[in-house]
């Protein structure tokens, strides 16, 4: 179970930099050198690191100081080899971005905001990031009387629109991630599901190059199967980058570590990114617990990686049980790769076929997802 | 308060027809002839009814029974003048759909379920329905591993590709409006939100035949914003027809009154539905309590179509209110449909302006949503 | 993993017997016979089962049909060895308790209710049932304006008392245990959750007779922490009975097979109730899924067992390891048994002592629960 | 609606004094001296203000910082009349805290949150406030592995044993209030509900000295009924002091303005507050929006208390309605009140009783609860 560079988990600078603090209380731990994180993480056996301009560079620096940051996370990542495969911006910490930063009413702050994204994707290009994610953690309202929403998704949409065109025009090889949050710390974050986020892209003019980030916790957040929201997420192809924690249910973001939160559906996620074509990172997105020291940090960071392997063994198990496949067939669960019509079958065939149906017979008869679900908590339980 | 045609006020049958059983307990009110539900809720001011096929005709009806209830459902709509706007197809009572309709897993069931909704479309057209309704509330699961979503949503797909080209073929001046639910009956539905319905009608070939029936209670089942839902699928185009209720948050599906859940929501719900272009049925999807005999049935169907209007005025005073006025524009709520970028701007001119943009300064002021919101609040009020 | 009379698993006759009808669907399997029931939960390994009276007996059945089913189940129970450790009244199905039992706000309707439970809790204690549970699923309300909640709290009382004094009168070797649900079937229920009842019982006269039969799935539909309501309720000394099953968060009452819902909750309860002192029923109330025909149920009821079972092992070896013992001891978990203040000692002497307590430095201490916490995942997933 | 000391409004210093820093973002607004909070709360119209000892008194302040502070926000009582009907103590922000107070698994923690709590009751008692509230926001887990509820408990109950014993052997007129929290800062905390902290409560050497503090947004993160439960601590004796303010259902701790949240439940929380027999000050603890400067702070105060004051005259106008009173009466809503066995009556008496009770004639009948809660919106809506 020791994590290698081939598993290709990454995390965010903020996630192990995280100094503690909630919205009771101060922080807990000293701040820490993305340098540090870098190594340190590197020696866990993670494969990347992600990074907000703000973790890496202090809002607002001046150019010798960006410079200086940038050159010691170049040398960290080139001494361990740890590589950066998404870059992200921070447009919720300061003040300014009180009312969002793509959607802020003042349309000031909209335009700063693209700057400060436009700058950062410069820096992710050069770090060689393949996905630039934009979470709206600000795009939204805590009162329907302040925020056209429709003007809101227009600006969202001129905003992506830039963008996509922006790395279009450079040659950069970064496409866009969207990450879908409920609320918090906006009273209701636009583009709050997977499913919002799927329905917005399809309206944007470089759709192609814009996909999305889910994250666990966030989908959790509003009482929705994570891994039903992955599965669209894929079957629309859009499933350029994923945010792995744990949540236990509607509830504030609590960003635990990966399977500390809903251990069955974080069983079946790793089977689904571990069968379902998935090849991107294994990026976690959690919050070491405030009431721990460094060492906590650390083993927190492990932590993620080593379930992530116990649950990829698992899931690996499950599929080649040959009891698991017996259920899966009298589940019918592979018919449903079937299309219902035949091959050039009209309406008018269908209507005319199966004479013989019988609903009364055909509801009698059972599915056995019983047996298929129970051989799944064991196997999730290690227990066969 | 007294509604009219006009108000464009429609009811399912199944509404007012509820008996009243519920998971837990037995029918307390006696079947309704659906013809004297469309007398008795013309007598009330409602302008259209709706219908499952088999709220109209026995599942499994011979052509006979089928033909006389058609006829005399029929007779009741010509001496009332209420019209059919909208139909669906009842694809979750019977047990042949306890594994969903057009994703079931067994193919057979399928089939099934497309020639039901054939045939009652058939029906619909006859009565000069323009939307049929698709509420796919078994299309789902209990277990992760009893369902491919990824070939559920094929399946999805398949249907409704059929089904358009169907409505296309017979010249049917007939829309589709898909009705997500996150979940219950299933444990978990697909499409469970308007934002995952408006993902996948992007897919489909006759995507501009596929729109939306979203519910109030639905979307606030997942404790979602229904108006920023609706908002949306405004701003998409996708906003085909609406069910009114009421819910309060995360719990079983109440189908209470509408107004009767979140009423500052259904305040601004109706304020964006009488100024936001949406221009069809004001549809009531609800249960009259089960504490109630037949009097409480209609009384609710009244209370309905009353609330809607109260709410109405109150929205159109909240608009005309001056001191809204000024607090809108204070919040700077219409700067937001202002493009970010200026008319032929590019980003590098983007780039280059703003140069004394000052973050800490414009970080510091305030929006005053505070006072928009009491206007809001005290408007729903009638306290101004 | 195979069960034991010695487990002392129980299962209501209205769990593996539920026909599945839903709010939204017809009955998907025949009714059946409570003899059968008994005689198949006999083989599958259980110990017990528990009943409504109209499980047994249908509502209003005569005299002569009323001992023919007792008659006919006493055998049943005399063929397999199964006991009766539990029993309760149905007094929510028939529309006469519509606006409840015991709380309804029409008197006649409470005195029925009464008449009911006294009824059966003479049957109870003819069969040895040493538990009544009561779970008031239609005590409450859809408006605050219908139920005038304190009035409904006295009758509350008044039912409980007069029912402990009934047993007492009649030396009934009976304690009565309330069983909290926030809503489903009504909107609000009352006495909510474990601590609302716990709240209640200390007003009663004769509260050492009233505990609680906590359900997992019904503190969870409140986002509740059931292992953490169930040890105060044991810390209260009123954990008589419990109903273990799965529930997916705040949604509609799923009744899921135990484990099927929140898995690593569902470990810490087994290893709370198996190491905190609770010697009553392992009792299951779950439904088995509506997909299922009889097979289905049946091996339902053995995969509650066979999880309880699993969950118990993994238990026993978190509790035995050395590394566990290590984390514990790091983490001060022991420590929290120590008293605050010491033996005599006094509010003055605390506030003079460990005047160099230095509190930047004990906040900068960590805990190590995130290293516990990993080992108890880790054990939950055999993986140690 | 102009409020006046009569109506007993007060204001927590920690509320207008938020500078609106988040779990997301950076504060926006400057620190606020508690001075001019004072003075700026009384020319609303407030009547009293609460505080933690740190808001008056930074932490670990020197005595003459202390004597400084405490003689300026006296003298600022004194020149408005404002007068401080409640104290508190924040056990939740520094670092030492992070696993909990009372119930801190680290000794040395617990006694140290011991003495502060007794020092900050002596600044309460000579400022003269009657109620000290207690809110646990750290008493709580991430983990059930890091956490003895029971031990905790224990320790809760020692706490509570040891300051009820502290305030009468001081004589002071001060009674304690606890306010429960389901989750946040906490993953989970201990006594979440109102429920389970008045199933404590009656565990106490002191039990009528200890009532509880319940706060609107809290409960309803549990997504639970407010005002049932209020109900339910009048009808115990314990509703010692409220909360007020707005939620949006489960999710994040919104501490929205009074009525932003649930309008409706709003209304019935005045009525009942009304009403019902609650004396004590209408505490408000909010926050007001981020998104707003210092003149939108001042606005959020004075919104608490119009909304207020609003509701307080739309349920006297529900209450006198001819309208409502013949609802009620028709829904049975006083016929609550009677006993359910006449005064004497045996249950040998209420068996033989009502040999005529006929449940479906019962069960047919109405309970006009439509009716009564569609009144109940049009009073709120002011639209009779």
């Amino acid at each position: 179970m020791q994590p290698t560079r081939e598993d290709r988990f990454s995390f965010g600078l903020w996630t192990v930099g995280w100094p503690a603090n909630d919205p009771f209380g101060d922080a807990t731990r000293p701040a820490l050198d993305p340098v540090e994180s870098v190594h340190r993480l590197a020696e866990l056996g993670a494969w990347g690191v992600s990074f907000h301009d703000d973790d890496l560079i202090p809002f607002g620096a001046d150019d010798v100081t960006r410079e200086d940051r940038i050159t010691r996370f170049r040398k960290a990542l080139d001494e361990t080899g740890i590589v950066v495969p998404m870059a992200t911006t921070n447009l919720f910490k300061h003040p300014v971005f009180k009312d969002g930063g793509f959607t802020s009413n003042d349309r000031s702050v909209r335009r700063f905001a693209l700057r400060k994204v436009l700058r950062n994707i410069d820096l992710a290009a050069e770090l060689g990031a393949s996905t630039y994610v934009l979470w709206g953690g600000r795009e939204g309202s805590e009162t329907d009387a302040g925020k056209d929403v429709r003007a809101a998704l227009d600006r969202y949409r001129e905003a992506m629109n830039v963008l996509t065109q922006y790395v279009i025009d450079h040659g950069y090889d970064i496409r866009f991630a969207l990450e879908p949050k409920p609320n918090e710390p906006r009273g209701d974050i636009l583009l709050p599901t997977i499913g919002h986020a799927l329905g917005f892209i399809s309206t944007l003019e470089h759709s192609e190059l814009v996909g999305l980030n889910p994250e666990v916790g966030h989908e959790q957040m509003a009482g929705l199967n994570f891994v039903h929201g992955i599965s669209q997420a894929l079957w629309q192809g859009k499933l350029f980058h994923i945010d792995l924690n744990g949540q236990k249910g509607p509830r504030f973001d609590q960003d635990l570590i990966f399977g500390h939160g809903d251990l069955l559906s974080a069983f079946f996620l790793v089977d689904l990114l571990e069968n379902g074509g998935y090849d991107g990172p294994r990026h976690f997105d959690y919050k070491p617990l405030r009431t721990e020291d460094i060492d906590g940090v650390w083993a927190s960071a492990a932590a993620n990686m080593r379930t992530y392997l116990l649950l990829k063994e698992r899931a690996a198990a499950f599929r080649a049980d040959p009891a698991v496949q017996e259920a899966l067939a009298k589940a019918k669960v592979l018919e449903l790769s079937e299309p219902t019509l035949a091959a050039g079958e009209t309406v008018a065939d269908l209507r005319a076929a199966d004479a013989d149906f019988d609903p009364d017979a055909v509801g009698a008869r059972g599915y056995g997802f019983v047996e298929l679900s129970q051989l799944a908590i064991e196997h999730a339980l290690g227990a066969r």
